[in-house]
């Protein structure tokens, strides 16, 4: 997964990952409509345009990223239904030759993860494999400790898979525990888990020098971003938090590596929102609205990495 | 939602959670060969059973405990077709009349955090209110702080709903983290985690003198658990790890407060799978010997208790 991810990447020229967390109120009225229409008012209605919302986006922008970052919540929350449009995403996106980062944050105790872990593993009945999800990699929960992570290292060494687990969280919260810090190696507690995730991911690094085992490492922190990519150096990051949580290219120049590589940048609404920022758009150009923003995207990260990106 | 469990655990004189944590393996042969019959080889049959089976414990249980506990990893393992598997259940469990706490142990930043919150929220679409889950209350997962939280806490500000925070897990591997000594407190992660979680829950103590916050703290570290009582003598515990992950009612004494109140102690394949045990069942007994095994519990519990449960 991680070779894969990091070829794909230069191939691109862009180490972005699309998030996929469509909202109700992003979807386009006359695509509501249509939608209620088929389904009537029903959960399945809504579940149906989150699908065909991405789809629109995965058509545009397919071959500019070599990712895309579904967040299961954005679907979970219309319940089975929104399950169903949750793995027709990561289907039509892998169809689409896109790698799948499923962010899912899920952990839990040694018997209950490997449940989990059929995610990346699928599940086997009688003899006959089955796939649950699409997906090439999952975001994981650290607070439970080594075994509820466990069973997802043991898929990453027998098959082309990751995970990407929390180190230090885009968000303000993240201070809560993240940041308290340790009395016997004064490190704070994410500094701790970041140590964790590369023992964790040892035994799983690539050709390319990087792990399976990713960490989740938020934009918004610049300054402790970078430290951990020294602390981390064989740890790929998955950095959340760039554009509408505030962070902007230049403020991630530590997170990559002296090569350029090293961590993929995550941007959800700044790309499959486009269409409503500016008067240029309408909801007939979602697919063009968030081309157009990917380019920026790349362009912005490029200025910071000052033509260190492969083109 | 916490006014109403502990009234019925003293209904049911019974402080137990029954975990609705069928593994594919739990399910007899003839109930497999029935599901496969009706739906072909497909993960929809494997959906079924887990349901078909989960309706003879509830059937066998219902009238004998206050409140169960399906693990959505479970159900997640078979993909969208098990997440129906999983609402179906918590709805045929909410209509018996039980408490329904959903182990999801979802966490993630506030806006993400809003849409999880959904499972005990449900959705509002062009004013129509959709329940989504059955679930009157959810385990959540607290590495990312305190805005990860939010969301579910306003839901409990505003409806019957409740929350349980994972502060000392029940796994050995919890001790990666959760067991890390503070330099400023010289508190354990977990027990920083407990204050954080009696702060959040502070504002919504019922009636009971307990909060809708709860805590999850695992059976399998009783002095850990005693203390954390008396840090938190409003948080209310769910305690797995009893039974089959090796904790007996002995060391669940300092789980309790004064008045044999305080906490809920899970038990899974203990119950569930109690028909596969002994040479007294067959899988034609599966809700008869789940319910020889809640007594035989409650027994326990008992006591330990020294006759403190009210009968």
């Amino acid at each position: 997964m991680i070779d894969r991810l990091i070829k794909k990447i230069e191939q691109c020229g862009a180490p972005i990952v699309v998030g996929l967390d469509p909202t109700y109120e992003m979807i386009p009225e006359s695509m509501r409509a249509e939608c209620f229409e088929r389904h009537g008012s029903t959960l399945r209605a809504a579940a149906t345009m989150l699908t065909e919302y991405n789809m629109r986006v995965i058509d545009a922008v397919y071959d500019l990223v070599p990712a895309v970052k579904p967040q299961i919540a954005m679907y979970e929350r219309f319940g089975p239904e929104g399950m169903w449009a949750y793995a027709e995403t990561t289907l039509y996106a892998a169809e689409k030759g896109l790698i799948v980062i499923g962010d899912v944050k899920r952990g839990d105790i040694a018997s209950t993860a490997e449940a989990y872990a059929s995610h990346i593993a699928g599940v086997t009945l009688e003899n006959r494999e089955y796939e649950t999800w699409a997906e090439d990699a999952v975001t994981l929960n650290p607070y439970m400790g080594g075994d509820s992570v466990e069973p997802f290292l043991k898929v990453c060494a027998e098959r082309d898979k990751g995970v990407f687990i929390l180190v230090k969280t885009s968000n303000p919260g993240s201070a809560d525990i993240q940041d308290q810090v340790l009395r016997d190696s004064g490190l704070m507690v994410y500094e701790h888990a970041a140590n964790l995730v590369s023992k964790w991911g040892a035994d799983l690094v690539g050709n390319c020098g990087y792990s399976k085992v990713g960490a989740v490492v938020g934009a918004t922190f610049a300054v402790q971003g970078a430290a951990l990519r020294k602390r981390m150096p064989h740890t790929f990051f998955l950095v959340p938090g760039y554009g509408a949580q505030g962070a902007s290219g230049k403020d991630l120049r530590g997170f990559f590596d002296k090569d350029g590589r090293g961590c993929i940048i995550n941007s959800s609404r700044g790309i499959i929102a486009a269409w409503r920022k500016g008067r240029r758009f309408s909801d007939r150009n979602i697919g063009a609205a968030a081309r157009e923003a990917v380019h920026k995207m790349r362009l912005d990260l490029e200025g910071v990495l000052e033509g260190w990106l492969p083109t």
